[in-house]
């Protein structure tokens, strides 16, 4: 049976993909009274004068949100919320398969900035955390920085951080094979979207300092027009020579490749035009933005693409259970920069020296030391 | 130990009454592959094309909301929407496990009528029905009509609704065991709130013809001062001979007393004065309007109230796990007065003629037959 048929019918079978469970018996009077009324009323009472203690008595020690508008949902685009539904299910079952950590799914029937901020604010108390998921781009940028103010729990946009987190794992690995010095790597960054802007970001914070961003016009520069404010933004610290051109150009005497774009946009003619051991992730889903044989036969080095069936897989899932995994344990009030950086060393590191080649640059998504690597490094970089 | 000391223990060790759990294996690849990308994307584009398809591949075919403001919360008040979370996480467990139903709690930090609207609105998506919880009188009705309005999903105020059809349930099993008649019957609701007044409306759809609601000050009527809006439309259907008094004299020649109100209000001599064969469900937790034997001793024939250690406990979980078990599995676009009359209708059918006496009315919290009945009741109106 072919993949696709087979999904449906055991997405029918499960009849939704999560479910939610009794953690207390209720098989006598006693067991009522004591989950539910009257017992009930001591932790509510203790809770409204001390509203830390909802973290020693409700889920919000170990729950988090999945909220998506279904705006950009995987490749489908801007499906809406009904069909988000199973991304975010599937989202929620990774959060406990691979990080313990409860999630629960809220699609939001509104693709509108302000009301989904509010929407989320109302609903937070229950939550430990808030991942933000599949929110297109430039309104993911502005929704999670105002949730950041406005929350005193993690609030962490996965396509963006998560995403970001694993490439610079991969690099700093890919660095350590091919001998390359952060400082001097020119970086093309194909996709100006909210994982690329990320990436850029991450990677500046990290020491990289030559990034320029490409839409599939070609090189973002100050007087591209229709930038939106996040790609203006960014070019106060990316193409700091203000550099035009195309794609091609930009690849031109690069060092690494890094597409969140679309199938087939980049040429074996591209890759044979960048600085020897070229580092390529070629990112797009299913089909990458070249196909890793052929662009080793143009001369790179190393190749990673997000598809389990190649070497070098970029899978955000050894990112987002570890993070949240960590924030609630240390209860984190966010996910900071340095927490980011933390988790991809933590990762790169679990790829051993001895491990370590052109072929394998980052653990396994099913590598059980995984989360809990991420797990400790963000404990590690709390400050409250 | 005492049962509150050991209900703060307990949920110290629980540390959150539910867990999501998974209902899928992602063991490998393969697993992922289906469960997440790339198989997920296909219930996504049939639910893009065919909304309804939700209920096939999603939670939505079972879970729902218990959504609360935390401005009504037991006899605790208003206490906000973190401390309302131990009882919200009660509740959930209470759907599960009585009904097999998945429930997230949703506690709302805001108490504005049009944000909690909004933001239920906007959560829809992920649920299959909501209840509503421990929402202050008057909003609750408006929220609650909005919402109704608003939503192709159930929306059932469990304060309002699942306590009306209980007292309704264990009043039909009285009016056998008295022989009363229900046209004939006066009745008194002390405590004019949401269940006061859902267990008016209740009664008055089953046939009641004299209902005097009663407040702190005594009966309501048309010049009655500071009167909420629906308390003012409540006095178009009763208090018909616009009666004025106190709640003694309300009580005067009455037939059934029901109290939603607070402790002892209720003296010896106006239980006296009631009519013979009276019935009292005197429902104040955890001290009643009138304690069972000073009742008794005072004339009453049938006395419930909500506590278990007393015969004919009036409790709502008799009721809610099955309303929404048979909402869901009916696909009901909502819960309709017809499925309240039969659902009490259902209850109070579990009562065998051979059992019925004046201290069984009602069938036990734990009957294993009770949420089927229920279910099958509602389901067994349902018009699509």
């Amino acid at each position: 049976m072919a993949l696709t048929e087979k999904a449906l019918e055991l997405h029918e079978k499960w009849n939704g993909k999560i479910a939610t469970t009794s953690k207390c018996e209720v098989k006598s009077r006693d067991d009522l009274a004591l989950a539910y009324t009257p017992g009930v009323a001591e932790p509510c009472k203790v809770i409204e004068k001390d509203p830390e203690a909802a973290y020693r008595y409700t889920i919000k020690a170990n729950t988090i949100a999945v909220v998506s508008d279904g705006s950009a949902v995987l490749g489908l685009g801007n499906i809406g919320a009904r069909a988000a539904m199973p991304v975010m299910e599937g989202k929620c079952v990774l959060f406990k398969e691979f990080g313990g950590v409860n999630a629960f799914p809220i699609c939001l029937d509104t693709q509108d900035t302000e009301e989904i901020i509010r929407t989320v604010v109302n609903i937070a108390p229950a939550f430990g955390g808030i991942n933000l998921e599949d929110i297109s781009a430039p309104r993911c940028f502005e929704i999670e920085s105002r949730l950041k103010e406005m929350l005193d729990i993690p609030v962490f946009h996965d396509d963006q951080h998560g995403t970001a987190i694993v490439v610079l794992a991969g690099i700093i690995n890919a660095l350590k094979v091919t001998g390359k010095a952060k400082e001097d790597c020119r970086v093309v960054i194909n996709g100006p979207g909210s994982a690329g802007i990320a990436i850029a970001k991450l990677l500046l914070s990290y020491g990289f300092r030559h990034i320029t961003l490409c839409n599939r016009r070609g090189i973002l520069a100050k007087d591209t027009p229709n930038l939106n404010w996040m790609q203006q933004q960014m070019l106060e610290v990316t193409n700091l020579e203000n550099a035009h051109g195309s794609l091609a150009d930009a690849m031109r005497g690069s060092d690494i490749f890094i597409g969140v774009s679309g199938p087939n946009v980049v040429s074996q003619e591209m890759v044979a035009s960048m600085n020897p051991d070229s580092i390529l992730f070629a990112m797009a889903n299913p089909v990458p933005e070249i196909m890793p044989d052929l662009a080793r036969a143009a001369g790179a080095r190393i190749i990673g693409t997000g598809r389990s069936d190649f070497p070098n897989q970029v899978n955000n899932v050894v990112a987002f259970p570890g993070i949240f995994r960590g924030a609630l344990e240390g209860r984190a009030p966010q996910i900071t920069e340095e927490m980011k950086l933390a988790a991809a060393l933590a990762i790169a590191g679990l790829v051993s020296d001895d491990e370590l080649s052109e072929v394998n640059i980052l653990p396994e998504a099913f590598d059980p030391r995984v989360c809990e690597a991420v797990s400790n490094a963000v404990k590690a970089h709390i400050h409250r």
